[in-house]
């Protein structure tokens, strides 16, 4: 994958659109961050770094937690009522996944008179998408998925360093590739650093569902399997399959449902799969079985090779 | 999980005898190593370096890496033929797991005379042990699986220390547990400082199948499954859920096959758990979703506060 901030996309099969840096603004005077946590926190840090932002305001349930961030300068002023998002020209929700549609319809009837554009950063698209259409006809929402992260979590980790390279996954309403909002959107992600990549949220949810959702399921499902009384016998075959079984219920609970559509089909495939190494084990011969690790074991040379940073968030 | 040499299995249901350590003798004049890899080249250096053994002699099919091997001091000598066993008070068979049983058969056979012991390091037990009774009458072989291993292969990378405080599960045949070619074999491994545990091999194999050879399976049917143009958008959760997938296919392939029985049941589990995730997806309802990835994270949690060893091999 090339470094550019631009990245194409090799499927043939994608639905991809691909856009280049132009000379849209990327320059918002006030930026508004509704749920100021890891994430919305190191955009707030970032924003001002690069210049996408003269100013940050933050917003959210918590006022103790917006006070605390305000002090340690993560944000510069704190909005009290949604009704002063409407000072921000760009508004960007990161709250959890199954409150942004919510958060974004407010966002979007706040700001009204404004104009303001709003965008996300939630690991699920379609669903966000749908939502928000069911309850509103304007197009200055333009979904995105930071593709960064850390096991901590809270504002005090905020660092403006976190999407530095990173991917970004751009989602625009099909037919909306090249609106002004989608350009305006785009360039924001990419003046903080970040690598963007336009697609449909269809295709987000299908891809992010195989290379995310899915793998977090099997961790769980494995985790879930092995009786606790087994568990010092366990190795490192063990340990990194299962690391992201540690991961928060609530949080994950929400992606999985969120992403229904997409992960019914993964599950689906995953137990067709592993219907065939039964089926192979069951038969005694060993070389259906290795032709199945073999795929498996190329597919993930593939994965090291292609790896610009090892460290990507999910 | 104690410290001590000896470990207490804490599940009520198991077969498990403990015993304790004795005066047992697990001193050998001669010790023969079946396959010097990086596994039986450990063994050598550790029963040496432990006074587990005088001297040790490699035995196994590539002539020149044995020589090398004999060269750079893992070993004392080389083995030419099978008679050559004979020399040798105790032998571990540490070849590839679908040849181990040939090789414990070979071995037998060549030191009926002199009633050597023999041990082996097997990732799978049951099937080993199945088929050396069904060829010899002898009670000579004692099966053994400690739990150490590396990322590499070759008598290159063998150390003294892989073994060092590591479990060792030596799994009797049902009604031997207390046999001395039990104690001795038990106190071999321990002489090379490793905690050891007694279990049949029906329920090593169990136990395994869930730890360790499912996992690999997990981490295989996600790799294969996720196509490689979607590979430039996996994270962290796809790189750890997928790391055991690199292993060798044949490796793999050779285990699963002889686990078929304890695999065979791992699999049909893991789809139940499967289609109880997909039921719950579907359902639209989160509580059902957010019990089954709690209690995934809560044995996960308990896999750490167990933990003694974090970089145990498979």
């Amino acid at each position: 994958m090339p470094r550019d901030g631009i990245v194409p996309f090799h499927s043939e099969a994608s639905q991809v659109t691909i856009t280049t840096m132009s000379d849209t603004s990327a320059k918002f005077d006030q930026l508004a961050i509704v749920g100021v946590g890891l994430i919305g926190g190191s955009i707030a840090l970032a924003a001002k770094r690069s210049g996408a932002a003269q100013r940050v305001i933050g917003f959210g349930r918590n006022q103790e937690r917006l006070n605390a961030a305000l002090s340690t300068q993560v944000i510069d002023d704190v909005a009290t009522s949604p009704e002063q998002l409407a000072q921000a020209q760009l508004i960007i929700v990161c709250t959890p996944v199954d409150r942004i549609a919510g958060d974004v319809l407010q966002a979007l009837a706040a700001t009204q008179a404004t104009g303001s554009l709003i965008t996300d950063v939630g690991s699920v698209k379609g669903r966000i998408l749908d939502d928000v259409q069911a309850q509103s006809k304007e197009h200055r929402f333009v979904g995105a998925h930071p593709l960064a992260g850390s096991h901590r979590s809270g504002f005090e980790y905020a660092t403006a360093d976190l999407f530095r390279s990173r991917l970004c996954l751009v989602t625009p309403e099909t037919g909306r590739e090249n609106s002004t909002e989608t350009k305006r959107i785009t360039a924001f992600w990419q003046q903080i650093g970040m690598r963007v990549h336009l697609m449909s949220a269809e295709e987000h949810d299908r891809i992010l569902a195989l290379t995310s959702h899915l793998p977090h399921l099997a961790a769980s499902v494995i985790a879930g399997l092995v009786p606790p009384e087994y568990l010092g016998f366990a190795a490192t075959g063990y340990r990194d399959t299962t690391r992201v079984a540690a991961g928060d219920p609530e949080l994950w609970s929400a992606i999985l449902s969120l992403n229904a559509p997409a992960m019914i089909d993964g599950i689906d495939e995953m137990i067709t799969l592993l219907q065939q190494y039964r089926e192979q084990i069951l038969s005694g011969k060993q070389q259906g079985l290795v032709s199945l690790l073999e795929k498996a074991r190329q597919n993930r040379k593939q994965y090291l090779d292609d790896l610009i940073h090892p460290d990507d968030g999910t």
